[in-house]
Parts: C-alpha cells; sequence; structure tokens
C-alpha cells in the first residue's frame, strides 16, 4: 500500500477529516479512491455511516495510521478520503477570476462562498496555490467538489475564450462605486494577488470596480473583497 | 534585557513587522515600550524610517535576535514591537457584538473589516481567544490599534449596560433575510462562534437575521458574514 504526500503533480488530493469524506461519500463517490480510518478513531455514529457509504460504494477502507502519519492531518482527524482530481472546464456562465492568488486558506474560502451565491465557475490566472492542495479543499468545506474551474496562463488566454462576459476588476485605482457600477447580465468578477491586487492596466480592459470603506484601512482583504462583491452582484437573486 | 512569551496577562503585545510597527509609531508611538529589529535585517528605506522614528519619539530599539528567537514569529519578519495593551472601553455608538469567537486570525480580519466600514466599537462576549493575541494583531493589520474593544462574560452582562441598541442576531433558524430587515440607527450586529453559531435563544432577545445563500454550502465563514453584514448596514454610508 502506497501512500504518497501530495503533490501538485499527482492525479488524486485528499480531503481531511470526517465531514469532508462524508460529503465525497454522498455527492460524488465515483471520484474516490478510498478512505483511510486512524485506529485511533472512536465508532462514533459518523465513522459507522462513513463505514457504510464505503461498503454501498464499494470503496476500499483501510485501517491504519500510515497515512495520517506520513500526510499528518491536524490533531483531530481521524478519517482521510483520497480522491480523484476532475478534468478542468468551465461553462459560459458568469464567472469569478482570481489572478495570482496565492494564500490556501484564502482560495478555499472564496469557493465556499462562491458556492454559497451560485457562481459554480472559477477561473485562476497565472501563478497560484495549487487549487488541489488539502488545505484549500478543507477550507472550501467541499465547495471545491461542486465547482468547475479551470486555470489560464494569462488573462488574455481567458479573455479570448470568453470574450462576451464584461469584466469588471476589483481595485482601487480610477475605480467606481460598486453601488454606482451598472451590473450586466452576463459577466467576470475579477481580484488580484493578496498582497499586490490587480496590475493597473487592467482597467484598459475591465471595469474598474471599489468597495467604498473608510480611510482607516488600506484594503479588504481578499476573500472579504470578493465574498462584498459576489453578494452585491447577486442581491436580487438571494432574497 | 527580559523578553517574554506573549501571554493572556501580560499587560503588553507584540506586533510582528515592518508595516505594523511603522504603523504604531505613527499613529500610537505613546503605547510602545521598544522595538527590536534583527541583525538579519537590511538597512532599507523602510527600517531607517522607523528607526527614525523611534528616535524622534525616544523609543528605545534594540539591535538582536534575541527576540526573534523567543518570539518566533514568521521567517520574514525582521522588525518586532512591543506595546502596552490599552484600556478597555467601548462608546454608545453601533456595536460589532462577537460571541465565543475562538480563531485569532478570524478575528483579526474580522477587526479590519469592521475599522473599514466605520465600527469602532467591538464588544467580546464569554470564552473567546485573546484579541491581544499577536495573531490576531497581525491579521487585524494594524486595525485593532484604533478600535475601542470590551470583553464581556454574558451577553445579559452586555445589554445590561448597553439596553438601547437594536440588536440583530445572525443566525439561521427563524430568521428575516438581511435584504428585507428594518435598519435601526443605533444598533449591534452579533455573531456566534465559528463551528456552533449563537444558541438558538438568542432569537428572544434579538431579531434574527440571515444572509440568503444557495443549499450548496451549510454556511458563510464568520468573517465573511460579519463582514457581509457590516457591508449591508452601512451601504448608504460609503458611496
Amino acid at each position: 500500500m502506497k501512500i504518497l504526500k501530495y503533490k501538485h503533480d499527482l492525479d488524486f488530493s485528499y480531503a481531511f477529516g470526517a465531514t469532508l469524506t462524508f460529503e465525497l461519500l454522498k455527492t460524488k463517490p465515483e471520484i474516490i479512491n478510498r478512505v483511510f480510518i486512524s485506529n485511533n478513531a472512536n465508532k462514533t455514529q459518523g465513522i459507522v455511516e462513513i463505514e457504510e457509504l464505503c461498503n454501498k460504494n464499494k470503496v476500499e477502507v483501510i485501517y491504519n495510521d500510515k497515512a495520517f502519519n506520513i500526510l499528518s492531518p491536524k490533531d483531530n482527524c481521524f478519517v482521510i478520503c483520497e480522491f480523484k482530481k476532475t478534468k478542468e472546464k468551465v461553462d459560459d456562465s458568469n464567472h469569478i477570476v482570481l489572478v495570482n492568488p496565492s494564500n490556501a486558506g484564502n482560495l478555499g474560502t472564496i469557493f465556499r462562498t462562491a458556492s454559497g451565491f451560485g457562481f459554480n465557475n472559477i477561473i485562476i490566472v497565472g501563478n497560484a496555490v495549487d487549487y488541489y492542495d488539502p488545505k484549500v479543499v478543507r477550507a472550501s468545506m467541499g465547495a471545491l467538489f461542486h465547482l468547475n474551474i479551470k486555470k489560464y496562463e494569462t488573462i488574455e488566454d481567458y479573455i479570448k475564450e470568453f470574450p462576451d462576459h464584461k469584466r469588471y476588476a476589483f481595485m482601487l485605482r480610477n475605480s467606481k462605486s460598486i453601488h454606482t457600477v451598472t451590473k450586466e447580465e452576463k459577466y467576470s468578477l475579477i481580484f488580484g494577488n493578496e498582497a499586490t491586487g490587480l496590475p493597473d492596466n487592467y482597467s484598459d480592459f475591465c471595469e474598474a470596480v471599489i468597495i467604498p470603506h473608510t480611510n482607516n484601512i488600506d484594503s479588504l482583504n481578499l476573500p472579504i473583497a470578493s465574498s462584498i462583491a459576489m453578494y452585491e452582484f447577486t442581491r436580487d437573486l438571494y432574497k
């Protein structure tokens, strides 16, 4: 039984914890390779249900601590699910576009919020944290499993494929307030890196938008700004 | 020269990094005890400016790595500022009330957003992460220094002192949509713990409010939900 530490070039990743494993077993059992249960796991109802679902879906269950020693999730993790990465794809509906996102926890949080506001298509542009990193999977609380995600080398590559989306770039300079900007029907909300934001030239090919706030802070952090934008752009959909 | 690892019962805490140290020197030099600069710090313009501001404000600068070894901030931290905790206080304006917040990064992020939307008074209720923990200070990006913060043992203690604030409790059960709820002029936005949310009985003495979202996720995470609420309640102030 070979267990590999997570790396970008593997064609599978890991979901840590009973909640995520349960979610995968219920909604996407076909992408599961196997489930590891620690010797330290108590026979709680949750564990029994996971065993039953594995049995029903013919998923192999491995009872030992090797995977936990190699993958070293947090202390209170007694279940690990190894699952296949799925093919990159996005459809033509509205997009969240993240340029050079660098923090795994932030990316997972954005996935969770996107799923919460019905943005099922995520674009990642340029150098970025690996979106299958187990830290992203965990922070997304499973939202990752239900999103279409695709990576592009450059913003130009992305625009070439989806030229008709109205592009809103969230940036601080020369920007229109999110309260007054006209919201088109088919669009992309575009956000930059945590530390550096979007390059100034994005306003050449996007509508530059700002979320107005006091001068007491320099900027909102990335998951916060993107979540407020998603909330605002869908405020008529979720009453 | 005695350097103590941060603990709750100390009357001072630490700000890690040049940015936070610079912020404190510019806005609150009177609360600084001393500044540590690592032997590994390059003489960048930022370091020179910090030295000049220390000199101008008669703040002691200590050049050695003892503080860095003891406090072990992240690798890329070459400046540490030791600062005095300030007295707990809040005023009568609108409040953000956090019940049992447990995660330092989340708390700092909420502080930053609160400062961004003009909520300068934060209430913390019950068992909670220490809001002077250096991790909170760091995640707040310095917002902590500009907020009034006060801790209460119970929500009843808080209500006794501010009975006239309209209380909005963000929770999932029996709640009115944030889009339709009537927004009073003087109010408190109340949020529960990351994992458990607010107890059901909060709807007995608060208006229960929900941020509507799809069924694809169980809930928004705490910094996201609180930030959207702050944004929505102040949308007429920041155009």
